[in-house]
C-alpha cells in the first residue's frame, strides 16, 4: 500500500471523551454557558484531535508550496507567471505579506517549490519540484495521476517531518500564478456549478477577463471530464500541484492528529480534495478567513465550514492562515486561565470577613 | 462650555493627506492592490487618525465600565444582579473572559465602577460611581439628563488620561447585568425598531423569556418617548451608566486622534450614542467582532460599520475588542516590513550574475 493510501486509511475520529470533558470544564468557567461561541468550539476540537484536555499549540508552522500552471498560457492572469518564482523567497525571509503576518505571529514558514516554471534553485526554498508547471488543461489532464499522488505525498511527508520536530498545529498556503482557475474548476467539479458561477477576479481581473477565465475552465471541464467521485481524478485533471499538495498537509495532519488551519480560496480547493478523499480529514480542519474570490461561500459550504475573519483579504499565500493563529492561541489562553464559576464563589466567600 | 459639549466640538475629519500617502505605500508593496483588504483599510484609517505614515500602537487599553439596572427588577436577565459586583473585579487579575485574553494579547485592562448596586470599593476597580445602578426605566427615566451627561464625561475623562499616560489606541468593555435591555432600547429608538425585532437572549433568556423583555422595552420607550434627534435624551431615558462612559471614551479618543476599538453588542450601542453626537465618531471607531446577539447586524447597518471577527461570542466585557488588537497590531507589522514591489525587483537583479 502506498503512502498515500496508507495515511488516508489511518485517519480517525476525534476522540468525543475528551470532548465532552472539555465542554464541562468551559460551562464551568465563570461566564454565560457558551458565550464565548467559536473560542469555545476550538477548544473541544483541539482537546479532540489531541486526546488531551490540556494541550500545546506554540509551535506553529505555515507549509507555502509554490507550482506554475499550464493553463497560464490561455490569459487567464494578469500577472506575469514569473512572479511565482520571484515571490516564494520572500515567503521564509519575513518580507512579503504571509512572511510579515508570520513573523509577527511567532509561525515557522516552510516554503516548497513543487513545480515552478524555473530551473534554478530558489534561496530558502525546499526542491521538491515535480515538473516545471502543469500541463494546460484546456488540452488534456493538468498532470497525470501519477503526479497528482506525488503532489498529495509531499504534503504528507512534509507534515510528518514538522509534526516529528514537534510542531503541533499546521497551516497551509500557497504561491502560483493562475491557480484560482484550477481552484475555481475544482469547485466547479465538486459543486456541479457552472464555471461561471464560481469564476472571480484572482490578483486582478476585470469582468471580461472573468468572462474569458470561466469559459478556459468550461472547456478544461469538457475535455477531461473530471469523476467527482474521484478526487485525484479531479486534481489531476483540473488541478495544480501545490493544491495537491496542500491537501497532503490535510491528510498528513489528520493522520496525526495535528489540526491544520485552512487559509483563503486556493485552499479551499486543498480542503475539498482532502474531504473527498476522506470525510474525516475535516475535523481536524480549522477555517481562518473568508477570501474576497467569489464562490468562497460555495466551497465552504461544500466543505460546511465557517470562517472565523471577514478580512476582505485575496491574497493567499497562507496570510489569512497566519492571522488565525492568533485567535486560535488565544482561545487555549482563555481556557487554561479562566477562573470558574465555583473558584470566583471561593475567593468571595474568603473576602469576606 | 462643559467637558461634554467641549470634546464634541473638538473632534475633527481623518487627515486624508496622511491616508493618501498610506495607500500609496500600500499600493507599492509587493502584492496585488488592495488584496489585504481591511489590514489595508486600518492601516489607511490608523494614519489618518494620527496624522502619521509611522504610528505607534504599542500601547494598548481596554476600558470596561461596570453597572447595574434598575430594569433589572422587571426580571429580564436570567442572572442574579450580584454578578456585576463580582465580576468586575476579575476583568483586571486577568481571571475572566476579557482579563484573560487581554493578559494574551498585553492589553491592559482598566475596570470602572459607574453605578455598581453595592456599598463597598471593590479591588482592582476605579470608583466612579454616579448612584447605585439606574432606575427601572418602564417607571420613568433610566437616569437624569445631568447624570447622563456625567457618565460621557467619566469616559471621556478616563480616555484622556490614558492618552496622557501614553495608551494610543484604546479599546471598550462592560459589565452590567441586564444591560442588553437598555441596549436593544436604544437601537430600537434610534432605528424605529419594534423592540421585539431587535432583542435578544442577552445572557440566556428563553423565548418567553424574550417576549417578556421586548414588552418591557416597549413600556419604557412609551413612558419615556426618547427623542432620537437627541442622543443624550435617549441615554439618559433608556440607557445605562456603563453605555455612557463607553460613549465619552468614544468621544474622548476621537478630540484627542486615538483610534477606539469597539466590542460587542452593548458597545454598539455607546458607539449609536457617540455616533449621534457627532458624525465623525465614527471615523475613529474600528469594528471588532460581530456580536450573536441579535439586532448585531441592525446596529451596525445604523452604525455603517463591518466587524472583522465572526466568532458568535456574546459575552461582552471587552472580550471581542481585545481579539482585535492583535488583527490591528497584525496590519501595522505587515505595512511597516513588507517588501516593495521596486525593492523586490532590485534584490532580484542583484542576485543576477
Amino acid at each position: 500500500m502506498n503512502l498515500l493510501q496508507k495515511t488516508i486509511n489511518s485517519i480517525s475520529e476525534l476522540d468525543k471523551n475528551y470532548m465532552d470533558k472539555t465542554k464541562k470544564r468551559l460551562d464551568s468557567l465563570f461566564k454565560p454557558t457558551g458565550s464565548l461561541g467559536k473560542l469555545e468550539d476550538i477548544c473541544i476540537q483541539l482537546s479532540g484531535i489531541y486526546k488531551n484536555i490540556n494541550f500545546d499549540i506554540s509551535k506553529k508552522a505555515l507549509i507555502a508550496f509554490a507550482a506554475d500552471h499550464g493553463v497560464y498560457e490561455e490569459g487567464i492572469a494578469p500577472d506575469p507567471q514569473i512572479l511565482t518564482k520571484l515571490q516564494i523567497p520572500n515567503f521564509t525571509k519575513g518580507l512579503n505579506g504571509v512572511g510579515t503576518l508570520a513573523t509577527f505571529a511567532n509561525v515557522k514558514v516552510i516554503a516548497v517549490d513543487v513545480g515552478i516554471n524555473c530551473n534554478e534553485k530558489l534561496e530558502g526554498v525546499l526542491d521538491y519540484k515535480i515538473r516545471k508547471g502543469t500541463s494546460n488543461m484546456t488540452k488534456g489532464p493538468a498532470m497525470t495521476r501519477d503526479e497528482a499522488i506525488k503532489s498529495l505525498e509531499i504534503g504528507i511527508k512534509i507534515s510528518q517531518n514538522l509534526i516529528k520536530d514537534g510542531y503541533n498545529i499546521l497551516g497551509i498556503g500557497e504561491m502560483g500564478i493562475g491557480n484560482t482557475t484550477a481552484t475555481s474548476a475544482i469547485i466547479s467539479v465538486f459543486g456541479n456549478f457552472d464555471p461561471i458561477e464560481v469564476t472571480g477576479m484572482g490578483s486582478g481581473l476585470n469582468s471580461k477577463g472573468i468572462f474569458k477565465k470561466a469559459n478556459v475552465i468550461k472547456k478544461a471541464i469538457k475535455i477531461n471530464n473530471p469523476d467527482k467521485n474521484d478526487a485525484i481524478d479531479v486534481l489531476s485533471k483540473v488541478g495544480g500541484f501545490e493544491i495537491g499538495a496542500m491537501a497532503g498537509v490535510i491528510l498528513g495532519a489528520s493522520a496525526n492528529r495535528v489540526p491544520v488551519v485552512i487559509d483563503g480560496f486556493i485552499s479551499y480547493a486543498s480542503a475539498l480534495i482532502a474531504y473527498n478523499l476522506n470525510k474525516l480529514t475535516k475535523e481536524y480542519m480549522i477555517p481562518s478567513h473568508f477570501s474576497k474570490e467569489i464562490a468562497s461561500d460555495k466551497a465552504l459550504q461544500l466543505l460546511g465550514l465557517e470562517p472565523m475573519l471577514y478580512m476582505n483579504m485575496r491574497l493567499g499565500e497562507g496570510s489569512g492562515a497566519v492571522l488565525a493563529f492568533n485567535i486560535i492561541e488565544s482561545a487555549n489562553f482563555m481556557y487554561k486561565n479562566m477562573i470558574t464559576r465555583e473558584e470566583a464563589v471561593m475567593s468571595i466567600k474568603k473576602s469576606l470577613p
